[in-house]
């Protein structure tokens, strides 16, 4: 999988799709509706809405943004808001991209698309997504990361008739480096109740998921106290599942604004501020070494500084430490270490 | 590849060799001067050595020292000088290491061994090794980094008649985040000394093989200003190479600490020190991201806290920092991104 180098714009496109996917104003509403169209105007809005309500609880950073885009079709405007009021680093990404994947992949994707006796070659895909982390100042305000995707596979140009794939994949996660009780079930619900307007097994299951994925193998340790989290998702109809991550990316402002609100300018000792940082070390290792946007988006030529924008301003690594047993420190790494059931 | 779990041990043993490899004193002198007895007995020597003049020229830092062991033989001496008066983290750690590895890796490194009709099992395999980073405070005082270690198979045990492999690998380079011509080609020069009492292809060779190792492949620029770096020699004389490795790890000292001493105490201001903490955000993208050592640690089930030792205590990342043209953070980006002969 390669991606070509991109080229910075001034001014935001009224959309990154292709011509053919829908892109031009004089197209019928067949083109201008279909779901990668309806996924890129999802996407862009939450960029709005969620910059919008970082920069009024923060007060004083303004986000900056930066345009971009490819020569074959998509692009991106990454915004980040750096050394506010409240937040540290705070990025908020869309990017809509065009790439060729081999087959292999393909096949792995779809288990009965290998029994077509057709060999097929490289496989045009489009993949579009919001991709987010707010890290904050305050040790006691949680950093928070949502991110939502859609992907869809073209024909191959050698086997015209093999069906298009897609699907679905995202979440969003929740890493104080201090638990309040009150603050981790407020994110929670708001999740389970974004999840229960469509299927009742979701949240159970996404939460599972999320807990999963987090870990950081080599410490057997979760970055933070997880939340939801999906991929491959395709056996729903397709309308459902956008309907359902565009309700998770709504609810991304009442789960974490609230609980920011209440933190953001809480006291806190030097003590706090290095636990934090810790804490922000395992950040940074889980999203270099694990990460599989991250890594996969360094080792195909993506937009470094967008997609390392996920890292916090400061991180810290202290040989061998262990918080005191029992302490607030404690408590953080053990629901790290073993995930607690918060609602 | 998987390594047992380790043992703390109160007391540094004689040896961490298994009693067959020399580790009994009452052992003819035929096992007492085996490889694998010497290059311990240098790694260990080193470590020793270059932890006193640490502690010598930080002036107030001790190292704590963590020793462990495996059940089947093998260990290791970890030793942390953290928050010193010159070194916010210097880590100087020694390793010895008894494992299995499966065939085709024992073939790679080999390339006749598969013309044997007999098809081997797992072969065991000792590697002991001395690997060190060393994170100064003060922004215009560089960081040092250097490994040796010596990697050798026993015979497969369904195959007793087929060869034993053994190879060095290795090396020592310098990142600082401000470049002192002086000190680079100080560096250099005793890098390039220690070559060439062997062979006067070697710092030409590894020169070039250390800033091809060091890159870090998404940014196109190094970590740092290189030095040398070897990996799998094995076509030399087994004693060539054990006492050019002995020769390299007796040069840390003379080439690092007059850099250190010059570079100490300088006086800096809080933007030198942001932009140290940039390129140790550097350091920390590479380590996670590239090395072999730290990525195989943290597969295999390595003492993580010996392996991420390397990490530095404090890292930070802007986004889309770019130093202004022709300051003298540029001249440093600069020299990551196109490496110089500096001698």
């Amino acid at each position: 999988v390669a991606i070509e180098k991109e080229t910075p714009e001034n001014e935001r496109p009224e959309t990154f799709l292709r011509e053919s996917d829908g892109a031009a104003a004089s197209m019928g509403d067949e083109h201008r509706s279909s779901l990668r169209a309806r996924f890129e105007r999802m996407i862009r809005e939450t960029q709005d809405e969620v910059c919008a309500a970082i920069e009024a609880a923060d007060g004083g950073g303004k986000f900056k943004e930066d345009v971009w885009s490819r020569p074959g079709g998509g692009g991106g405007i990454s915004r980040v808001l750096q050394d506010g009021g409240v937040w540290e680093k705070a990025g908020v990404n869309v990017s809509v991209v065009y790439g060729m994947m081999p087959p292999e992949a393909y096949r792995a994707a779809k288990a009965d698309a290998g029994s077509s006796s057709v060999k097929p070659g490289p496989i045009p895909f489009f993949a579009a997504g919001i991709s987010s982390v707010l890290h904050p100042k305050n040790p006691f305000a949680p950093t928070l990361h949502f991110n939502y995707r859609y992907f869809e596979t073209d024909a191959p140009k050698d086997a015209p008739g093999a069906p298009r794939q897609w699907w679905f994949g995202g979440g969003t996660d929740f890493t104080p480096a201090y638990i309040f009780e009150e603050d981790v079930k407020h994110f929670h619900t708001v999740q389970k109740q974004a999840c229960d307007k469509f299927d009742h097994s979701f949240y159970p299951r996404f939460k599972k998921w999320c807990d999963d994925y987090f870990l950081i193998t080599h410490r057997g340790e979760r970055r933070g106290l997880g939340g939801i989290f999906f991929d491959d998702l395709n056996n729903y109809d397709q309308e459902m599942l956008l309907a359902f991550s565009t309700e998770c990316a709504k609810s991304v402002v009442p789960a974490y604004i609230p609980v920011i609100e209440r933190r953001k300018n809480t006291p806190f000792t030097e003590k706090n501020k290095a636990w934090q940082q810790l804490r922000r070390g395992r950040y940074v290792e889980f999203n270099l070494v694990y990460d599989r946007g991250t890594t996969f988006g360094l080792k195909t030529g993506g937009r470094i500084e967008s997609i390392l924008v996920s890292l916090p301003l400061t991180a810290r690594w202290e040989y061998d430490h262990k918080p005191e047993d029992g302490s607030e420190e404690w408590k953080l790494l053990d629901a790290c270490i073993n995930p607690k059931e918060w609602i």
